[in-house]
């Protein structure tokens, strides 16, 4: 089959690898009918040493069960399903308190010996935790959508529940990825009652306002800053939803969150240190966030996308076979593209 | 009357200073019966620049109300009070939130033109919404654990609610001074499974155990967190209650939280960069904690302290009248004294 590798920073590959089989009475096989492309593919496309690689990369994707280990009792062949961006047993204490990224049996996609998600089959561990049905079938227009329940609107969703959105709330996300447009969508679906979107590119802040920014501020710094205490009465918002991973974004971050508030992070920090002393401590604002348990919240977000009452794929802008994989990192690399998505 | 002031590092005086008197009809003068020295007091105590001072200090005080503005309705000359360790209006938003120290029309003991708690009376601004009524007279032997309620007890309350410490929770408690101490008897009193008290003063650790420790750590560092991962099967603690401020404790307090776990803080933080990065994204873990708002909590905790349910007046080791004030600092800052009570 064809899988993607990376090589190194910049230098990614569509080539022939070995066609998955079952290793485990746990594993399932699945070719893959969708899988996309991640904003934290983009870390190590910016920065991977050369001497590090190649290994298989991709963590989202959504296709057709095609083999099953003698433990998997809940899937068939044939069934629809999608894989949250960590396979998890869903079984041990971890993943019971709704927590599968700490998995005490789970990993990562493309991690030694397991495919990633950008190839047309992937070995699934854990397949009867891991995998959730999907009532469609694989020419179902929702699609694109049901394929970011895999990771970008379900860590949306994430941040904002971390950040205890709801009702009343007042939200700042900060970045206008497909992560930060998530989180828009997610805030609004859960009730916020103000939630502004700082970005720049106004293709995507237009997307947002679609997804239910009430406002835009395309300042950043200290002037982004300023501008959303204008739009809060001086106070800043409840929650801030990070959803950038850079140092300027956590200490943006801490500059437009309301004392008592919550400071709530998706975005890989691509930091070690941040100010987080009495500027954070004597207002009490709360720092927190992480990677998404995507498989805690699927079944939850499952019945929005597909009624439409959330449309979450149109975070999706292109649309790309597998020759044009490396072409679709460099689009998103460069800002041509918000996500892209792979139709193999 | 006489004050404690603070004239820079190691110098602590007892002065003669004017009487209080009402300046708005929202104050109460108020005699004060039992005050007291707190841990962050220590900190200008141990490097205020002597070009700084001097200064009033002290922000814990209970007693009797000797005079009241034309605004304070709620209180009588002759009432018994307690004074939480910032004064509040506790009317406007944040303090409607149960954030009162970020209260619109608050501040703090000790502040430019109002009085230090360490004194002979106080001037209270904002008396209605500041001062608690309690039902004892000024004879009662529950005296010292009503003043916690000031600060330390509502301190350490406070630190293990932003921890969501309840029934079934694993709690680690870094620091045995007065504070974390506290932490331990209100983790105790909200029902948490194991408390492990990091601290390393056999009196205090003591004290500890009384309070509710099902376990005392007495290594440091890297040594400590190992001990704590032990007796948690390698798993830390769901929650962590930082009570010390020093990096040290910070970084512990890191190693030894469980994955989705939430390290709250009350120690007023002696560092500005804290290693925040993936150490604590990768796991989910929050940080949370600040300065306590004793007023929030007071109504709630007081039924508990009357009825002698819970003791926090014994974190009280030594007493004081206002001669031996600069002695008790001196014996706080060398760990003679866990925390110092002053009868005037």
């Amino acid at each position: 089959m064809r899988a993607t590798l990376i090589y190194g920073a910049g230098d990614i590959r569509v080539e022939e690898v070995p066609d998955p089989v079952l290793r485990e009475p746990t594993d399932a096989i699945v070719r893959v009918v969708r899988s996309c492309i991640c904003g934290s593919d983009l870390w190590p496309y910016a920065s991977m040493p050369a001497d590090s690689g190649p290994r298989r990369i991709g963590h989202e994707f959504l296709g057709v069960v095609e083999d099953i280990g003698s433990d998997v009792a809940t899937l068939r062949r044939g069934d629809l399903v999608v894989a949250p961006f960590v396979w998890a047993d869903n079984t041990c204490d971890f993943c019971r308190e709704g927590l599968h990224t700490s998995c005490r049996h789970g990993g990562g996609w493309g991690a030694p010996h397991v495919d990633g998600g950008q190839g047309e089959a992937v070995r699934v561990p854990q397949a009867q935790g891991t995998l959730v049905k999907l009532p469609v079938t694989e020419d179902s227009a929702l699609l694109p959508s049901l394929l970011t329940l895999s990771d970008v609107f379900s860590t949306g969703h994430h941040c904002a529940i971390k950040a205890d959105v709801g009702p009343r709330t007042t939200v700042t996300v900060i970045g206008d990825g497909a992560v930060g447009l998530s989180a828009v969508l997610a805030a609004k679906r859960l009730g916020a009652e103000q939630i502004i979107l700082m970005g720049r590119h106004k293709d995507r802040t237009d997307l947002g306002r679609d997804f239910g920014a009430t406002d835009v501020v395309a300042e950043r710094g200290a002037e982004g800053v300023a501008k959303v205490r204008d739009l809060t009465r001086g106070d800043g918002t409840h929650a801030v939803l990070e959803c950038v991973g850079l140092m300027e974004a956590i200490e943006t971050a801490f500059g437009v969150v309301r004392p008592g508030g919550v400071v709530s992070r998706v975005g890989v920090p691509q930091y070690d240190q941040a100010p987080v002393g009495r500027v954070m401590w004597a207002p009490n604002v709360t720092l927190t966030g992480g990677p998404a348990p995507a498989r805690a919240y699927i079944e939850e977000l499952l019945p929005d996308v597909l009624d439409g009452r959330v449309e979450p794929g149109r975070v999706f802008d292109r649309t790309i076979g597998f020759d044009g994989v490396p072409d679709g990192y460099r689009a998103m690399a460069d800002r041509e593209a918000i996500k892209v998505l792979i139709e193999p």
